[in-house]
């Protein structure tokens, strides 16, 4: 990927400049460093965060992380794991604390590998991104920071960004060529700020907030519990931690307040004082005090991810809001994997420029909604519930409350699951203008702009039962997964279906890896195209599936990805072939889905005998790609 | 644990000596040193194993592994893991093969959390315990070797084994003195050897096996599962591996060929040309061979295990068998663990050493009925099964052939699950002549020296979803369960029966820690004696259980090991308490299990009011402690 342009050989030139190894930066880096990218990655700190800052990972995250083979990591650390939150309030005579209520934190209804939440100090989780960094030859650099960027397509269109930086202790400098300059330094942006993007202020209420992480004797009996404390004498967070450890966050003042300086503080001990009034008659002592930090945070969002489409803005530097929902971590996970795999796509070749404008648009509305949760879940944390709309709310049966279906929303989108992509080139709605009548056939479950769905599968070559969302890893590949139903009744539409994807038309042919012949047969991964990885799978039994036969040559070198849909799912307990069902397409007929590099639907198409299938896959891929796409259709 | 006898200054002195640092000597020292115990460990290799050897861990060892914590560093090296396994043999017609059918290595009626075997390199398995034996202070020293011991009590009664070691290039060499020497030097022990324990061979024949694992380029379908295949040529097993490797296990001699040379051989090329021939019309060729070796093996078994119980042999040096099954690894585990907690329970005071008598007899049973299995197993294998019984097997439904009643009850044994031992002094069956009516309540279905069944129970402190039979570590104590039914109906007895245990005649009041006053109230395992964790269940749902009105003090003291039985487990669909329903123990009453720190049932009793149930256990304590325990049942 590094070229020097001749005119400038005295500057260092790399694919992309990131400021900042904090998640969005480390996220960014890792995802660039596995594909083959040369990276200038720089940190003003000069070691990863020691203490405190984010430590919650969502369900959907912990999904993400074990795709990028990271989760084993993460997990060998022996984070806390929260099932469950616990609602505590005074009781209705006053005085004290009673417990009026618990729900799941990532309930049943969201289809979930792990439905909990994983919390671990932020220095562990980047540690576990810095270790896989180096093994692709990638350092962050630290402690450097950044002081001055220009970026200018029309004077050097191939390394367009100058980034001039320094050693903190002023021991040195270095100017450097980047195609792109990434800002993932937090709120207090340096390039943002330098590009003059302003910040929107959603909800005008400022809060002050206390946070400390410690380990306690206490007789409190939810200590290893995510609970909510309201009492009489202030409210309380309670989230766990690793090694007994426990993190409270305490509200010490908000602007909502008559005499509101943004600038209170207290003390630990003020602050353990405090507890001890809210937990009471609990008793609370504390045998060491980790971290303790006292700061002014409001909801404020970036007005601008980009103003040139070369230098970028991500994590907290376009969003800040409060820490109750364990959200920063997680949103800054998928700003950076959604800019990752478009840089990569742009720069290999394969997606038009233009691809890098959806960036904003995708990550500035989920920020968006964001900020609307946050604004929700802050008042639910300073309303105090009754008994009965708790009670009700942790039957999880029956009717639901208005107040229920917000929790229920909340869940869905605090998990990671509601993210949703809207309609653009590439997420096409069923109301999307296209050609083709095979695209979202009837009845499918997918969505697009959403994750594919979970289902268990039992791989053919080795009778292993996987899990077929994780099968493909994060490899900057666009999935394939054609669901090819019961093979007596698909065989021909699969034969035409590999016959017209070898088109070098298609969009599949169009693509191919310029070292194929070289590729190891070992590869199931990219053995044609670094843009495009295949799944199959049968809605068969294993032991019916016999892949040089059922599969046309071109599909069957993929594999170590087929699959029988034999299963079963307790999600759709009468289906034949579970994850057919659960995507909503015919066990019969089967289906083709189209899932982003990031794991997001674009496209679901029905499976057809002729052109028909590939033709409408050349339609979707024609809106972003660089070469121009023929229909087949002419040739059969 | 370490003293020092004053009369011989200048003799180092250890726990115990162990030779061999493969399987049994590693799983031995491990435990031990985590226990605290002094340890010198040799073996005469200069490094751990590089190529070849075992590859096979059977479902329950993975249990085990998981138990020490050591699970994810294995699976972290990317096994392959097995299903099932697949038969190939000729066609009716004659040339060629074909696969006749399938089975599961596992099938779901054994109730395992890891239905399948995992295949790795023995050397990285050995590497994951000497780190964790890193950890623990205790190193490998290496390559040593033993010269000579003896043993003898009544010269020194607290370390009577003198050992003589020297330094394989024969640089240095010591004596040491110490309570035990373990040999676990393979199947050409010297301790064996210098004890003159004789080999009895349960079946006279003998085999000559070649063995190569390499890489392949094949269009054999099955080469990542594990297949027997018979053809006209001669038979091979395959066995995948990790990292795209295969092992192939090819039969070169029988003692029942007419001309049978032991020491008959094959090159590489040979073994090559021969598994070309066997799998035709399928193509096989090698990238990369990265180990091969031939060698006779023959069934043996060890006369004794000791002889003293001083000096203790255990693994390979026990017993010899065909590498087919996989197991050698797995019951080399299994040997050192059950010798290991009863070192421990003698050495810390807790049982009379009369408890180590009970290794040979639990041990070298499992050993007889390995050499029984792999006598059918040899031949299963040597036996062309017709298509009509492969195909039957592999259908899992309807009527059992005595084929498949082989199968299954093979099926059980090999994946760990079906080792069972005996009544004696620790498992109290049935029909174990105790004085208590209690014990053995009728239903239960757990067995008395076999495997607690698995379960899943929500933690109720933090609402974790875990697996019940993983909840106390391998921490050399006695694990008591006590399954407390429906609180409202045991909560006196619950009551009766930590008053009964606060006895200090009582099994539990005998031992307790002499540093019980400053253990940190986060020690929720052995807050009270390192002999003893407790577990206790409710039939009840999470958010119903408030441990400090629902337990008595003492057994809240266990606060992180109370469970609700409220997860549902499709094996008992109908049950309200799964876990409760699954041991068979009264979902309302309850019951109390205890296991012996090797995670097999010792004894089963009903939970009743008064003192009735903690005479049980004291009754069953009597059978092996150091200390003479009363009745209480005066004192109510």
């Amino acid at each position: 990927m590094e070229t020097q342009p001749a005119k400038q050989p005295s500057t260092k030139h790399y694919d992309i400049v990131i400021v900042g190894a904090g998640p969005v930066g480390l996220m960014l880096s890792t995802c660039l460093a596995r594909w083959g990218y040369k990276i200038k990655h720089i940190d003003n700190r000069s070691e990863p965060t020691p203490t405190g800052r984010a430590d919650g990972i969502q369900p959907r995250s912990l999904d993400l992380l074990r795709n990028m083979g990271l989760k084993s990591a993460i997990m060998a650390h022996k984070p806390a794991r929260v099932y469950e939150v616990a609602f505590w309030d005074p009781p209705k005579n006053g005085g004290g604390i009673v417990r009026t209520g618990t729900w799941a934190s990532c309930p049943s209804f969201i289809d979930a590998r792990y439905p909990f939440t994983t919390l671990l100090h932020q220095g562990l989780i980047e540690r576990v991104f810095i270790a896989d960094l180096e093994k692709n030859n990638t350092k962050v650099e630290r402690p450097w920071t950044i002081t001055g960027f220009k970026s200018d397509e029309k004077e050097n269109p191939e390394y367009p960004v100058e980034v001039h930086l320094k050693h903190v202790d002023e021991t040195s400098e270095e100017t450097v060529r980047a195609k792109y300059l990434f800002g993932g330094e937090g709120a207090r942006s340096f390039v943002r700020d330098q590009l003059k993007i302003g910040i929107t202020h959603k909800d005008p209420i400022a809060h002050v907030w206390g946070v400390m992480d410690g380990v306690v004797t206490t007789d409190f009996p939810d200590i290893k519990m995510k609970c909510t404390i309201h009492s009489d004498h202030g409210s309380i967070m309670v989230i766990p931690r690793e090694d007994n450890m426990v993190r409270l966050y305490i509200q010490i003042a908000s602007s909502t307040d008559p005499d509101f300086n943004p600038r209170k503080t207290a003390t630990a001990e003020e602050v353990q004082a405090s507890a001890k009034k809210i937990l009471a008659p609990y008793e609370i002592e504390w045998e060491r005090v980790e971290w303790y930090s006292v700061y002014p945070i409001g909801q404020g969002i970036s007005d601008k991810y980009t103003l040139d489409h070369r230098v970028f803005l991500g994590g907290d530097a376009c969003h800040t809001h409060s820490p109750k929902a364990g959200q920063g971590m997680n949103t800054a996970f998928l700003d950076a994997l959604n800019l990752a795999w478009k840089i990569h796509a742009v720069e290999a070749g394969f997606a038009n420029r233009e691809l890098l404008k959806t960036y904003e648009p995708e990550r500035k509305t989920v920020a968006e909604s964001l900020l609307a949760f946050d604004n929700k879940y802050a008042k639910l944390f300073s309303t105090k519930p009754s008994a009965d709309t708790v009670q009700a709310a942790s039957s999880e049966s029956g009717e639901d409350n208005d107040f229920i279906k917000t929790f229920k929303e909340s869940c869905e989108f605090t998990s990671g699951y509601g993210v949703a992509y809207g309609p653009n080139a590439l997420n096409w709605s069923p109301d999307h203008s296209a050609k083709s009548p095979l695209i979202h056939p009837q009845g499918t479950k997918l969505r697009t702009g959403r994750l594919m769905i979970n289902a268990n599968v039992t791989r053919v070559v080795d009778a292993n039962v996987v899990h077929l969302e994780q099968e493909i890893p994060l490899n900057g590949s666009f999935r394939v997964y054609v669901f090819a139903g019961n093979p007596a009744v698909t065989g021909q539409a699969l034969k035409d279906f590999a016959k017209n994807l070898a088109d070098k038309r298609s969009f599949f042919g169009a693509f191919q890896r310029a070292d194929i012949d070289k590729v190891s047969h070992h590869d199931s991964m990219n053995p044609h195209s670094l843009f495009f990885s295949f799944c199959t799978i049968f809605a068969a039994p294993r032991n019916k599936i016999e892949i040089s036969k059922a599969l046309p040559e071109l599909l069957g070198r993929y594999r170590d990805c087929v699959y029988a849909d034999d299963r079963g799912d307790r999600r759709v307990p009468d289906a034949k072939a579970a994850a057919h069902a659960k995507m909503g397409l015919d066990e019969e007929k089967g289906g083709v889905v189209v899932v982003r590099p990031d794991g997001y639907v674009g496209i679901v198409t029905s499976l057809v005998e002729g052109s028909g299938t590939v033709d409408a896959l050349n339609e979707y891929f024609s809106a972003f790609v660089t070469k121009k796409l023929g229909e087949t259709r002419s040739q059969l």
